[in-house]
């Protein structure tokens, strides 16, 4: 009696989030430049509904009375639950406070990075952590600030834990990169890549990888990004007429994002537990797809003559070539166009200093001197501009603190469930040659996309692989698969 | 106090009703096919959160004490009860079963259509024309049940003053229409008219006709539509490559509906009396764009150059050729097909059936004779099966009892708009004919766009004209017009 009306009052919540959501697709895709004020209005009045049903003290009653009749029941009691305490434990003030400096803070930082002026932006960021420690406090109830925070994208991951994994990355992947760094450099890809036969492959990518087209689409935006789920998962790609390379594997990234959602129990439709288990279990199937899959040297076999097909010359003579093209390895600044042996290194250094911030043990004005000095210490170079060092990143700006550990763990479960994976599939590689996904996105679903949240992210992947993740599987991989490229 | 507290409830409605209709936008344009069945359920959940917020128990507290200061606020008081009169009169368990029965309704009424069987249909239509009577029992509270059901789309009108302008209308449209079939007959149109040709020439009339891109949009969709108000009006148009006036005019004519919404006074943006007056004056908006204005012999003139130079021949030799192809009259059955002086023989045919339907004079079961019989009256012709006669409009099967007779009463306003504005505007037919919609447009925006539902229909073209709306304008320009174009 108590399940059953909380599960009907979730799906309502679930199928007016999905509305909100789609507004913001609407947004970055279709909206008309001039209908952004009023589109704000939309979106707070949207919030609101949400956050009365997720707060609604009729959740409170049915919560202290339920007793669910099995694990499915006791997910969705467990995410709906979830929801409500947060949406209780934050003060409704506190909550409207945060959305209206963050919103301030979103302009501040794009314009601060422009003027490469991080001390324009400083006080205005130091409200956002001001505001995200409150509320930081408000949902800890005396236990440590940045682990509440991560549960927002990682429930039942620990700031220690994931220290000490990280801890282990860290040394082997530096190691890694300085090898490579060391050995002669791949060529880059030249020829002519026109952006309506670029976005034509990137569909034929995009079904290759399994994306079902009668429940999604693809348009263009400034960034590309996957939203909503069930029936209804759209993404976004982009073309840059000289790299290709941004708009496929961008979209085949993507891909494993809309995928997931896609391919989740249709019997949990519309339900707390009808999408993706947590933000690193996410990020594991884009890089899964992106990296282990579509970057590998038997993948990039198939694409290098598919792409001779369409594009004609590209610059780079043999599949063994184009494969070394594909995973270049080169110095930079940036996170988002950093390689998979040095994009965790990125993410390391961001988790270190939003868990100081966040603790207090950094303050707001120190930043630009402590990023800069971390990233001498973790790349060897020194950063010349605020805009390639801390206002590269839009996340701190709109509160998303504790979100950046999650992409790095997505790559280590990303290592765990590719390691299962080859394990079992002893013609992956011959498939992934000709360009034939079947086995592995088969190999997927059953193990982990099917059940959604109904497990939390380490859980997932253990019932996924058999084993707890680690990181070794990662670090095995890149080891083995740059060693061989780079002829290390 | 009052006051205050019924805005802001009302604001934050009209900005969720934005966001549903957008939803409403999503699904004709851009939604995978797939996700119709995860749609319908947002839809449901977003019709519940509105029909809460419109029946919350506050607003009767508040409409109880409130004093309204002026003028503005008294239409803003007046759309507010009359939304929550609506909401509260109508139980809700009626409400859902409307719901429900007329969504299954439109289903039945698709294969009917297709397979020309109206006995296939009749049972889900009596069901539909059951529970609007009862329906329109619950609103009226005694009294005419056909005019509570009209109050819907023309606030402020009887059906007995609907009769008297439609019987005067009808004598001179019959006589006029039969003068015209017994003259000869203009030439079509021949030609190559490639689609997306025509969708740039769709574009360029929409800003000629003062559409706003800035805050709007412009796709393809199967049928023509406007959506929308405020900063944020999207149209649709359609492309046939045998015929470009189908995109053109249907493109002028929903370009009239979303211009009237991007040109109420912005001050009353997202507020009650911040869209169109009624459904009749929105129609006259868009007809009096299509019609008088860009169906006149001098913008047809503008126009046939602006084509031949666009396309190529036309299969017509002359401007005043094109005026009378713009404006040919030929005998059929459809009504969305019908020219000027026959559509509202078409809708004056429903109106009656309608109100025959609503009032239980006339049963279901023995409308397809009736629409049969009475179409023989006025056309003069069999109709030869059901797609073309009694199955050809969606309105009743989705419950829209009391929408026809606007479509006239469009008509109607438009005629009367026309008048005063020719008579104030001198110049008019050069500027048209040099495809100048300047001073027109001009006109129009201070006495009638800009005051959105500030007054009811009636009173909105009283305020506009300085007369009370009359069928003898619409008359007398139709007899000019067409009389001049075929020599009568």
């Amino acid at each position: 009696m108590s399940y059953d009306a909380l599960i009907a009052h979730a799906r309502q919540t679930q199928a007016l989030a999905e509305v909100a959501g789609r507004l913001g697709w609407d947004q970055e895709t279709v909206m008309p430049r001039g209908a952004a004020g009023q589109r704000a209005e939309e979106m707070a009045a949207m919030e609101q509904v949400l956050h009365a049903r997720r707060s609604d003290p009729q959740l409170g009653d049915w919560l202290a009375a339920v007793t669910p009749a099995d694990e499915v029941e006791a997910a969705q009691v467990r995410e709906i639950r979830r929801a409500f305490d947060r949406a209780t434990r934050v003060p409704t003030d506190l909550a409207a406070r945060i959305a209206r400096v963050t919103s301030l803070a979103q302009g501040d930082w794009a314009a601060a990075r422009a003027a490469d002026d991080f001390a324009a932006f400083a006080p205005r960021l130091a409200e956002v952590v001001a505001l995200k420690r409150e509320e930081a406090a408000a949902l800890a109830s005396g236990g440590d600030l940045y682990d509440a925070l991560l549960q927002d994208y990682e429930p039942g991951a620990t700031a220690a834990d994931l220290e000490a994994m990280f801890g282990a990355l860290r040394p082997r992947l530096v190691a890694l990169r300085d090898r490579i760094l060391g050995a002669p450099q791949p060529p880059a890809l030249t020829g002519t890549f026109p952006e309506a036969a670029q976005l034509e492959m990137a569909r034929e990518l995009a079904e290759l990888f399994g994306y079902d087209l009668s429940r999604g689409r693809i348009d263009t935006a400034v960034h590309p990004f996957s939203s909503g789920s069930g029936a209804d998962v759209r993404i976004t790609t982009r073309t840059d007429p000289a790299d290709p390379f941004n708009c496929f594997y961008s979209t085949i990234h993507e891909v494993g994002h809309a995928t997931y959602e896609q391919r989740v129990d249709p019997a949990y439709a519309l339900s707390p537990i009808g999408r993706g288990a947590s933000m690193g279990v996410h990020e594991s199937q884009s890089r899964i797809y992106e990296n282990q899959l579509a970057r590998s040297p038997a993948f990039a076999k198939w694409l290098f003559g598919r792409m001779q097909a369409k594009f004609g010359g590209l610059g780079v003579d043999t599949a063994q070539e184009f494969a070394r093209t594909v995973n270049r390895v080169t110095p930079g600044f940036i996170r988002t166009e950093s390689d998979e042996v040095q994009y965790n290194l990125h993410v390391l250094l961001r988790f270190d200093l939003e868990r100081a911030l966040i603790a207090g043990d950094l303050q707001v004005a120190d930043l630009e001197e402590a990023w800069n000095a971390r990233f001498f210490k973790d790349f060897g170079v020194k950063v010349p501009k605020a805009s390639l060092g801390v206002l590269q990143d839009v996340h701190w700006s709109v509160g998303l603190f504790g979100y950046f550990p999650t992409y790095t763990l997505g790559n280590v479960y990303a290592g765990c469930l590719y390691q299962a994976m080859a394990a079992d599939l002893p013609d992956l590689e011959a498939d992934l040659a000709i360009g034939d996904l079947t086995a592995a996105l088969a190999w997927l679903r059953p193990r982990l996309q099917v059940h959604g949240a109904l497990r939390d992210g380490a859980e997932t992947l253990r019932h996924a692989t058999g084993h707890p993740p680690t990181e070794g599987p990662l670090l095995d991989y890149l080891e083995a698969k740059f060693g061989a490229l780079y002829g290390l």
